[in-house]
């Protein structure tokens, strides 16, 4: 069993790879809801969205976000109703954001509406939200303190960041079965993900930071730093807000306490040397995943560092599929 | 000033016609609410709706409901989901429904929610939910009591019906301007709308029926009733399970304690002859609508029997519209 912790765009690539060399079945993904938003009277909570439509096959891959094939007209309505429209729901993502705010107004968990979500699109691995409890990711700013997407969608990351803070973090709890699915797996994989606001969210809940330092398994991560520059999106602003390098030293640093292997690019070959002289485990790797290839062979690569019993190719078919899919 | 009572589909083809020959700003419609559902989690008022669009130029004529040009990949998804489909509800027509939920969900009342939705669509007609109170149309029949949208979508008015009855009528109050506009108004038209199932909720709360009693306009309706049989719909099932013929003298008969003149199709004519030998105005008219010239003439006509200073035709700029709008 493998437990991968993970935010939205590079942690569903990551994943979207993993589950072409093991089966689906042994993966679990806790997921950051610190970016969860209340949209149009939705509870929307885009990383589980993402995770969970790249594992039914529904993830727009041209996008990143959101279901492939989707159409706006909601959304263009909304827009002659007055309404905002900065953050771009899809007619068919609708449904999704629908039957998730009916099952919490019916009292439910945002794990048992995921688990409900998933059974229904035919999501065979285990997704779990990092917490039940609302936790939110909050960027304050020279225009004030925002929340992530506000920061992030609306505002398209211009503003400088003061600071990062996590309201709500320290009276949740974790989401049932998330410290066992740590605990447990034979590895735990942090994707490629934002450290400050896709990773850092999920340790500031009250439990999983210690469950990863007693873990079993080995803990990799995959660094979404490549060159001293973010693949994709505002690690770079954020992280310097933390103080933390931008760099896969600043990866590292996040995850520290815990961190067994740092997978890195291999563009950052000389920068692996040096934290291999501070005693991590570094392994360079293609980290930019373009293709359903490259994402299958970072996929094998971190596997077979920390769990190579768990590599077992897919069968084609599901490649078949995806290649056959529109973007 | 004119004041309205409508359900729907025949409502709204009607309150179309109106809207042609006299300022929309003179016109109030106390519409319906006894069909509202919660769908999806939303609260959906078919009545409102299908009057809101088409005083905003949005209604699809072809369909008589929703939005015209709507599509359905929201609807469609919900289907992967596993949730109900039977209702239909188009992608553009989903904003109205967020956006009433969310305002009800603020706290704000139909009529308020009614009001701001109105206002952003350009809707210079004042249209009044009948109350704020939730009252419930429900339909008994042999496999149970229904809904009214259960009985009339779901199952296409194919059970046999017992009885009818508004839940929650006897506790509702008229929602504000209700009873004035009905006290006020120069005449009191009464739409071509089922008479049981659209026009009975509205009298069976509190009030109403007096405010029409001593109205000080005239009182007209527009029978729904042609040659005994609706010209849509299942108002011939209903009225005979409230124990009305499917006549014209079955509408006179349903609103016999205030009705001034009743508006017939001129097919009845007979009938007609035999009602006016009872005491009762009756007028022949086509009062089936088929293109914006029917709803005018229908409209021109009942209009110069109780309100004909308020006759005045709309500039040509309307009616341009509607012809090159797509149906």
């Amino acid at each position: 069993m493998i437990c991968v912790l993970s935010g939205g765009t590079g942690g569903a690539k990551f994943v979207d790879g993993l589950r072409q060399v093991m089966p689906a079945e042994d993966i679990t993904i806790i997921v950051n809801t610190g970016d969860d938003l209340l949209w149009w009277g939705l509870y929307v909570s885009p990383d589980l969205d993402s995770i969970t439509y790249v594992l039914s096959g529904m993830l727009s891959r041209e996008r990143g976000w959101g279901v492939k094939g989707d159409t706006f007209l909601c959304l263009q309505a909304m827009g002659q109703l007055g309404e905002p429209t900065w953050f771009h729901t899809g007619d068919r993502d609708l449904a999704v954001h629908l039957l998730r705010s009916r099952l919490l107004a019916e009292g439910k968990t945002l794990s048992e509406a995921t688990a409900v979500i998933c059974g229904k699109l035919g999501v065979k691995a285990r997704i779990l939200p990092m917490s039940n409890s609302r936790v939110e990711t909050r960027v304050d700013t020279p225009a004030g303190e925002l929340s992530f997407e506000e920061y992030f969608v609306q505002r398209w990351y211009q503003d400088p960041v003061n600071s990062v803070r996590f309201a709500g973090a320290s009276d949740a709890e974790p989401a049932p079965g998330v410290l066992d699915a740590i605990s447990s797996a034979d590895a735990v994989l942090i994707a490629p993900s934002n450290p400050v606001t896709s990773i850092e969210p999920i340790l500031a809940v009250p439990g999983i930071h210690q469950a990863l330092l007693s873990a079993r398994g080995k803990i990799a991560a995959v660094s979404p730093i490549v060159g001293n520059a973010p693949v994709a999106g505002p690690a770079g602003i954020l992280m310097a807000a933390q103080g933390l390098p931008c760099s896969i030293a600043g990866v590292a640093k996040a995850y520290e306490d815990f961190l067994d292997v740092l997978i890195c690019d291999t563009r950052d070959a000389r920068a692996a040397d040096a934290l291999r002289r501070g005693g991590l485990r570094v392994q360079c790797a293609q980290t930019v995943m373009r293709s359903a290839e490259d994402k299958a062979a970072l996929a094998r690569e971190v596997l077979s560092l920390v769990a190579g019993n768990l590599l077992k190719e897919q069968p084609e078919s599901n490649t078949a599929f995806r290649r056959l899919s529109p973007p």
